[in-house]
């Protein structure tokens, strides 16, 4: 079977520049805006539980982060989670440092019986999110993607969700097929929140898939695709951090479907 | 009539330093901050209702901005609003994404009962904050600057303060003359915040001008005017919306009045 | 008697990665982890009371900064610093514009008791804190830093503390010796929040030094130094503020401990 060209998942997202909610960090909020806007999509920030949940049956997608969680924020996560899950909005969870804490793996807990159609994490968040006691290092990871496989894979299974695992090789699983996007660069964890707008520019790309398995795979391994051929680029341009950041905004505004498919290549991809 | 000219009020701007009091979203807080401070004011965040007020009796103006808004930072701008009205102290009001949900409408309208000097919108929020049900999309116009002219002299007039539209071509009127500033580049929409950058400019600019009706119009229209200006000549150096905002402050930091006398004239405005 | 040279500091902290705690204000977050990045540590930004206490137990150091607090960040605040005080985990306290309210004197007051390996401020905060009515005006410092030199010398005795007081040339003081560190460049307070991320980045350095007098003095000085040298080297490169940044995180990564040595001389320091 092939899957959809990556690109075309692009073209749609700058084509019908999906409305993205996103209740997130405040470390990763201007910088997630700034990513979503620079790839084609419009954000939006607000978290009130006064509102989040009316807002969110606008949206197109919802991206949820858990970094700087309070209970003013995690009641506006909530409500919205419940509201995208009732109205089969796609929405995605980024556990950030689930292991460090225990307040973050119950409302991670809480959050996961709400149908997220992705949750991305680094290897340490999946390893945790699936029961094994790996707390990583603040929001750092202290495994890598490929002794997170196992554990992607099966809590793929058992959510019944995509599950991407960010690292040196990105993974990307459903439970029963397995992608690896190759690229990016050793520089990017050295700018912060780069992966929560990833989490962010993956709820774009479900914004403009259809909610077939198929669908949703390829354009989840699509969003993985604009960060590790942008951050390719964005890094030979780059003398360190604060020259990376601008660099890879014009670079996510530079892509094209082209650039996606010639390097993204969803059929080499692993059997599980 | 011949109004101020439009540099003179950049001249007394970086020769006093406004200090601005801004309660704004956390989106925007980082970017508004540089903005200030790259133009040549000073300013402060902070929002608790134990200290707002007796903060915005220090400072030069205040600006307001509902983007990430929830119960505990509306009752600090309620709070400071009171003080700012009660002490003649000007404020700008920021509508972010009005029309989205009921709970934005209700603090708008209890804003408004306390005289802003200026409400900065795009033409989706002032079509809506004159009762016009055009909800926008998310934080982005589905209107343009044109379609809200009508409206905007209106609810200047209703509000008897200076209402402010960014677009393609902002509008600036007190519901007697209206002004529209040209410049600024298509690039500008892919950054994030900054038009909420432009209502605490604003709000500087409006902090060195007389409390007369000509001097906060030619006030505001210079701010507006630094934004067109400065929004050029960044644009001419990016490759995209990253590398336009180092550029963008580098910019505003160059700024002279004469820039600002030579692009703004505001005996072209149109009579209504 | 010879003090460590600071270079072996910067050297253990890209060495050692060391984890940062930081309660700050919603500007700094996003500038204030990039910068700990960018200089070799690893930041966690997280603040509500349900798991503060229990991150700081993890961390190496704590970095609190009350720029935009509000009570529940105040809970937290007390919360970590508790710990941190219970611990032996070196702390840092930036009281921003401690002069502007009494909420915030208050705030600064109770957090003081809790032994703060350092505070850092600049010279209005610091004269506040030693009790001259000097309120700053907003963020911004209205004294030099050779006017709170006494200031700084007595408070750090009183609260048997380190004392770093910034401005053109910055102050770092234990009560018994006085470090002074030139440098950095006169466009620097035109960028927002620098001052909050030299806080952070002194509590990285205190997280790899060892608990002894000389050890904290000298990696104290060795933080302020590292602002010193990437100030200057990013002001040359850069056209105005905008550009600065970028050229900053750079300079900071770049850093070697040669640079540190070369430029910081802790034995021309005055005796007191």
């Amino acid at each position: 079977m092939t899957l959809p060209a990556p690109g075309g998942y692009l073209q749609a997202l700058q084509a019908h520049t999906p409305l993205v909610h996103c209740i997130t960090n405040f470390v990763a909020m201007n910088s997630s805006a700034n990513i979503l806007l620079a790839v084609g999509a419009s954000p939006a920030m607000l978290h009130a539980r006064e509102e989040a949940g009316e807002f969110t049956a606008l949206a197109d997608a919802l991206s949820i982060n858990i970094g700087t969680v309070s209970p003013d924020f995690a009641d506006g996560m909530l409500a919205t989670t419940r509201v995208a899950c009732d109205s089969a909005t796609p929405w995605v969870l980024d556990p950030v440092a689930v292991g460090a804490t225990a307040y973050r793996q119950r409302l991670c807990a809480e959050l996961m019986e709400r149908s997220p159609a992705l949750i991305r994490g680094n290897a340490s968040e999946i390893l945790c999110l699936n029961g094994m006691a790996t707390p990583g290092r603040g929001a750092d990871s202290t495994a890598s993607t490929a002794e997170a496989r196992d554990a992607a894979v099966e809590l793929a299974r058992r959510q019944g969700c995509l599950v991407g695992v960010s690292g040196e090789v990105d993974l990307i699983t459903d439970g029963e097929r397995l992608a690896r996007v190759y690229g990016g660069h050793a520089l990017m964890p050295r700018i912060t929140t780069l992966g929560c707008g990833l989490s962010a520019t993956v709820a774009a790309f479900l914004g403009v898939a259809d909610a077939t398995p198929d669908s949703r795979f390829a354009a989840a391994s699509a969003a993985f695709g604009c960060f590790a051929v942008a951050g390719e680029r964005a890094a030979a341009k780059a003398s360190g951090p604060g020259s990376f950041t601008p660099a890879f905004l014009d670079a996510l505004y530079q892509l094209t479907p082209d650039d996606l498919d010639h390097h993204l290549s969803l059929e080499n991809r692993d059997g599980i």
